[in-house]
């Protein structure tokens, strides 16, 4: 049924993505199987093959999203100097949140309610975080007392929360202070451990 | 149309509570004018007499949503010492999403569009933003050349961040090296302007 462009092996990654074409474009109330094999241009039922159901296209596109993160956070700080890499993937990390929005609210909301079900969406979660927390004990001082999973967990809230309040336009350069945005990201990832605050 | 509980004057206080139980028990799709009605023992137009409906319901629970936050962050703010009213103040914010995520995506998500139209979003929500500049302001070290405003959005970034992953399962107290989730929130808010990462 599949047209010949999706030859055996394929079709699970054309799939994939579709869906992410058409969550970020409609939403996630948009993204069904139906959509997904009307986009690849295969049978309402070939998407079926490879996803049991409606949550479980969503997990594989989760987990798709961990990975693309991954590789963009990977991406960023390769490109940075040995001094900047733990902030590079910070960046890394905000530059796919707002071009993928939608994407990173269905990798981090409840939409899926038991990871437990999806081993890929957990391996491909486990494989960013982990690169995560190795970021962290690289970019620790010798000696310190704080532990990596402390950093980390700064981290990762710090451009979580910088993101979604990037994209959702509650935090604006003009209102940061900041001449623009990419000095607004600069400024917000300097201050973890940045001059302490007085009180 | 009213029950007498409901006389003139609070009944747009009672739907907007009524709402806001709606929204937490059911999630943002179970949120319309009717239930409210229902919930609150009113004729079905009754909340018509206060929104015009549904968005204009949605900014004003949303609006009532930062006057609770800002509430809250004062209270914890109020109980602190001096020299921890800042951190405080950040973990009122916690403590707020932990009680009312759906609430709190309500309020930084995107349902509500255009924000301008809806003075008392608009005002509700400064109020809140300008009680975390002057608390970022009292905070900073004399001399800092670090402006309140990048303080203020990287404190912003993290508790947001912090709130939303903690309620959404990705940050545990296991995953971030702490005993539990209070010394966890502390150890995170500690981290703004703790001791610097090597790069």
């Amino acid at each position: 049924m599949a047209k010949p462009a999706y030859h055996h092996g394929n079709l699970r990654d054309a799939l994939l993505a579709a869906a992410i074409e058409i969550l970020e474009a409609e939403g996630l109330s948009a993204l069904t199987l139906r959509a997904v094999a009307r986009r690849v241009g295969v049978s309402q039922t070939a998407p079926y093959r490879h996803f049991e159901g409606k949550e479980a296209l969503l997990a594989a596109v989760a987990a798709e999203g961990f990975r693309r993160k991954h590789q963009i956070q990977l991406n960023y700080a390769n490109a940075a100097p040995d001094t900047g890499k733990f902030r590079a993937a910070g960046k890394g990390y905000v530059a796919f949140g707002q071009e993928n929005p939608e994407l990173l609210k269905l990798m981090f909301g409840a939409v899926i309610r038991d990871w437990s079900q999806y081993p890929e969406l957990v391996a491909a979660s486990r494989v960013n975080y982990d690169g995560l927390l190795a970021a962290a004990a690289a970019a620790l001082p010798e000696g310190s007392l704080v532990p990596a999973e402390t950093v980390a967990s700064a981290a990762w809230s710090l451009v979580h929360g910088l993101t979604l309040l990037l994209v959702d336009g509650q935090i604006t350069p003009e209102r940061a202070g900041a001449v623009d945005q990419d000095a607004l990201v600069d400024q917000v990832l300097n201050m973890l451990g940045g001059p302490p605050p007085k009180t």
